[in-house]
């Protein structure tokens, strides 16, 4: 029948220093697993469709590891990629307070996802009766086989009548601006929806626009894309954030808005990939309202919950959109 | 002699994920004893009373522990109730930021103290020489053998000319406000002094007022009280609070005030019981002015401490009440 | 086309504290989730087979953490039977040191999976094309209501073809023998395969032997059974035990024994459980020999892990069935 | 009415890296408390005696948390001499391995309890009513005004008709052989009971023997004892011991002795201050079989528990005598 | 060649509940080392100068741990006077939260700092060739024979062209103000650089002024110091400060100010210490104003930090002077 | 003037799960760094030598992790090669009990050390004054470029005539038993003492003998050794094993023998490491026999500590040597 979305990338394992220690000074480090992608499956499971997540991984604990905690939230793993070469990319998170910003120091070079090839994946099966296929701007920028793998995917969503959605995450350290242009441009011309920023709009494709509908319009007129979704993070401090998030769509000329959210920032990591998941979720079930509202409400909650991966319901995002105060829940 | 305040309820074991993580993602959780009538015992034997709780307890492990965490406080355990049969409730608290608020899972159906049966508590030896005998809402709501148990340990106490103290403490989950109302209502016509917020009293009671003074006043009169105490607490945030509470007495048209405190906030859990200890100590010492004041200064210092008991000593209670600043103490 | 084995049974939520502290002395407790028949589905996962648990969960963040942790490994949760009502079982777990055994404190009672009623499952979906069903004598003790159930799941095996596996596993806290022989009995009628200790199947049937095949025999005899096996434990001390098993098979007169092990315990809860699911692995796949081989070879591994859990792998269940020494795995 | 056994020495705060670390390794410290005649009231109070501590404590949190946890095992702590002067000592332990053996660095100088001085004692109320005095040889070794104090306490006992209890304990750091020798003997010529070791007889008194029974009579016939205890350690390593102990009575010519224990260890520190309290617990009660089998008893238990105190029951220790085999208890 | 600062103090090992717990609840503490002079050699060595620190440690474990911790920072230590007497200082940090101010318990004294006598330090290897020598007001005041250790000191520099640097850090647990002004009065008339604070130029010398430079210009011109750093911090809450300093230099009018920083703070103990080794650094290497700056910059990352010590590199501190913002840096 | 000893080698952030937990299970991992040659620093500078250490780091907090962990103990990091390319290599290591061995999992491709270049390293001032300089089998193993690296310290240490002391340490992982014996043959013609045990002479060599002495004395004639130690480890079980070491001298028949050590085992990674640290320590100052038994010792006591690194004292080794027994170090 086929997965309700399903989303290809690379998920690494994720070490942090609890009590805001720097990595310097660790002496125990918290575990657990995070990737863009992956991310955005476990979201969409949460809230209730159907999702699976491609990657390929090294066969060993930490490669398991990471199968275990993609299964734990129901996503799919059966197109897992298995092979005893390269290695698990690791990443390790700092959490600061102001004025120290949180830092994450990467460590991914030559993973197994790094060293995909196209033809690895069953393209065919993996998204066979799929709505939705979902990757970001990492995957591609991993490396050239990945982004040949990415296209790979792409051109078989297309072929299977299966939407492609995008987050554009343009990361500085994997590639420049150049580079991400022409990739992301192509995969773009194949897609239907895209989440962005403001800023990575701007860095990668010189796109700046009067406001961010503005910004949104140029980026569905440039691509032909079907919605374009932007998250609006204002940084008062470390610990205090605001976060929302718009949407347009083509042919519509309504600004499509979230309520606005005051956090508490436990973990923002993860915050843009949960959006992703819960825009799918709200937007393949009800439509550009119910993503938008759906994508902020679930990112929200999960910046109050450690991890990369948002553990919220979707009765405890329902709540939140619906303006519940800050009373204990009993 | 007597202990100056005998306290009767339900204590749990309390179990929280530490760093804020959700209940689904703990892979430890810390672990304390938690219930309002020990809580406010607790309180009033930190600032310096002679304090006795009365609980139903099962003997195991878990009992013990509850037993082992009241003494450790100085409290008097030796009224508990002992039995083979039964469990020790327990619950669950995780710690939330905005927008995700706190909540609470309980697991204390069926516990021993739910059990609890009239004739179970030796009342006259347990209340002989007690200036106060206070309990909550929460215990008669437990079951309707330990409503009738609540309901004869009150008699022993007006039997005694034992002074009765109430938090209102109304809990959804436990019983409907009508069967609240009926039960309550009885307790409330032998009770001196009530511990209230406005929104339960106009739960349970449906009594409204133009301001708390007035919702206070209703109450000294619909049930012939001698004080009503009224904690009020703003929530701009989970993070951050502000606090404090009222007081009126009969016959006297002066509206007792404490410090308003703005707390940023460890653990919330067991404030409103700290009041009511803090309330006592102040009250049987000073009067209704002490009694407010006290109940405000620990219940703000409570929530800096993890845990639903507070741990503060007199001389810090009175330090924050002369508005000491935030230097460190050396 | 159906798992290849399909368990039944109930999972707690598993509170241990660490570093050998008494629960009374507990500041933290480890959180783990066990209960027999999930422990078996997982051990016959981690090995390659498809496995699917079956169980009754209250619809809350414990019922969320047992699911989770089950889909972790792999094994299939789409026959949970879930429920607003009840509650999550939760047992404890202390770890001694010689003279100090091992000891577990349970509060299952009025848990959801006790409270499940005959027609809840939808067996005919959930054994169609398995190969196995297993439970333990565990599920029928639950409550009269979980035995029925029990016994409608067997019988729907029965009548889909699927053979029947059985773990005597006698609790004295939830029934007598009297009542476990009663509805064992009829249970191990419709059995193939029966896993027992020699003090289990004299509490519980009254049969002794000669030595473990005598008894083995006895009870292929008694109940018509294709096979049995006897694990062997014995115990110099709580941190070192020596561990094997034995399996007789109907028609058969040869004993199959696996290697004895020299165990350094680390947790040992769950090894009999783990035995369970390596005996269907290696029975399934290659016979009794290898059944009771993978068998003693996985529950051996398992009590060097924490947790009810087995987190072996088939290669690791290999080198030491093939006798590899002790020095470092590089 | 009276206590039945008061005991009267130092409590420290006790620091100890987990996990085999090195003090110099330690990035944190498991918090306890310890000292050998609170050790040994709470090893009474544990098995069902009504116990009295008595100390001098500095009135700081270090002091609090020593009275906290001297009441969570139900000792009375009302005739604790508080000051504002002085500190609470403190103790660190480092658990070894073979061929490492545990170590313990002290910082107890100038602590309030070695500060005490005669006369801050009230002994009349502290004594009245009880069965037992027990001190051990570490508190005169305090300090000469801690010796006064210890004399002064033993002088009262001897008055009130309160049998004197004593533990050799020799602390080459406080004390030479000599100093111990001088003192310990006016404290012998008061005292009843005597618990020892043949190492410390022979380092104090210079008295040997041919067996632990000759060591015991000599003792006996030296000071005019009712009875003495030696216990009996076998190191064949750090974490595997060999545990008892021996009894003789003034006019009785036969030895008791208690079960041998294979100890695996755990947390030696306490092990000869249980032994006191299940001495004087059993001695009490039925007599100096039942004295030197409790003794053993909660003596072996304690040793398999992380701190210096004992958290036994008394079914438990009736358990182990009984031979109770090592499965796990349900 | 000589280090570019030599500092000498008292380091102590610090023990601190984690997660806001009272001392008094702690079962667990961590461990680090504290003390002024130590933490501001540590700061200039992070920075990138070469520094050393000189203190008197017991040959303990705990002596060793502060010396590797020391060490760790590549701060040298061969000038450490190490004795087999006398104790390692202790002291206990316990976190709050408004309105709980943070405070602190030392446990000092008696300390092998304490008990230096003059004589024992070889200055003159210390400190030859070194560009600064810095003490704080702490050091004189630990007792008369460290007060005559540090006037040796001092005037070792004086004699070598060292210049001298000095923290006034008031603590009045350990002299009166008038002991302090008669001492630090010695030291000031040889020294070049004053960091100080308002409320203990107040409290020391009854120096007041209409603002912070008035009060800066008269300490210079009490003292004859070359330059004199002021740090002011704004205490809205415990967990949010504002912080900032300004420096003045004798025969020059301008004030020397650094940026203002809105600080979320994690541990503020230890951030004057910071702001002295940014501000030598800075000094050193460029003049007043880099000196003002680095010391700020420093000092407000350091109490972003855990522990007394800051972990920041160089261009961290660039980071935030060029006014950086929050986006995670990746 | 130099160091006693400067080695040479790789350093990696070593992660492991505590509690015997699986990787797979972990969600915390504790925090240290090991290598071979770094871990032989340490022990050499802990017994009272002057050390230094040589690698290839690079430059972000991992890197300056390792440089502090080895600065901690005293051993210098001054001719460290810094990059801002490459990465720090990391290890899990997973502790077994029997039957599951301790494993190691690496994952150190492409370190900056492995891609150390002939050239960077400034071995003139590295050795200068060195008396001994040190290196093992993996160094070379980690890539041609550390290979040509490696021979290019060994022939300068021969130029200066620094003695070369190596450790065969044979690594499956990083090359083949034919590349290993290729390179260290080279290696081992200009080198004066070596460290190996009969497997890994077997692997690499395929030298065999009679005995230990015959192993040794072979090696010593094939290469013109001037000195071979033997390590020898039994593992009846993972926790228990024995552990001593031989010695042979060219040109002396006699064979030198250390204590022999029945270890509890903590965690025996860095044990052959410590040994040779040991050996060279007690080499240099007395001679072969304090070098085996200075080896044996420290390398025994290692084994009790958790870590790669030795932290134990030259008095510490004394007293195990000297047969001190299993009391407690008060």
């Amino acid at each position: 029948m086929g997965h309700d979305v399903v989303t290809f990338g690379e998920t690494m394992v994720r070490l942090s220093p609890p009590g805001f220690r720097r990595l310097e000074q660790a002496t125990a480090l918290d575990v657990a697993v995070g990737g863009s992608e992956m991310n955005t499956a476990v979201a969409t499971a949460r809230l209730g469709l159907s999702a699976a997540f491609v990657t390929r991984l090294t066969r060993n604990p930490l490669g398991r590891m990471v199968e275990n905690k993609v299964r734990e939230h129901g996503v799919c793993t059966s197109h897992f990629v298995w092979t005893d070469d390269d290695r698990v990319g690791t990443y390790f998170v700092e959490f600061g307070s102001s004025p120290r910003a949180n830092s994450v120091l990467y460590d991914r070079a030559n993973s197994a996802m790094a060293r995909i090839q196209p033809g690895e994946v069953h393209w065919q099966s993996a998204l066979e009766g799929a709505k939705v296929f979902h990757t970001s701007g990492i995957t591609p920028a991993l490396s050239p086989s990945a982004a040949e793998a990415t296209l790979e995917g792409v051109r078989a969503a297309a072929e299977l009548g299966v939407k492609i959605s995008v987050d554009l995450n343009y990361r500085k350290l994997l590639w420049s601006p150049h580079e991400a242009q022409a990739t992301m441009s192509k995969i773009l011309e194949q897609a239907s929806i895209l989440f962005t920023t403001e800023e990575d709009t701007q860095r990668v494709f010189g796109i700046e626009g009067n406001d961010f509908e503005d910004v949104a319009r140029k980026l569905i007129d440039a691509f032909g894309l079907e919605v374009v979704a932007i998250t609006l993070r204002e940084n008062p401090s470390v610990w205090n954030n605001r976060w929302t998030a718009i949407a347009c769509r083509a042919g519509d000329d309504k600004v499509y808005r979230a309520p606005v959210f005051d956090l508490e920032i436990v973990d923002r990591v993860g915050a843009g990939d949960a959006f992703g998941g819960g825009f799918l979720y709200g937007y393949l079930n009800e439509g550009i309202e119910a993503g938008v509202r759906y994508g902020v409400g679930i990112s929200a909650l999960k910046q109050t919950h450690p991890g990369d991966l948002c553990w919220a319901t979707r009765d405890e995002v329902d709540r939140i959109l619906d303006g519940e105060g800050l009373r204990i829940v009993r």
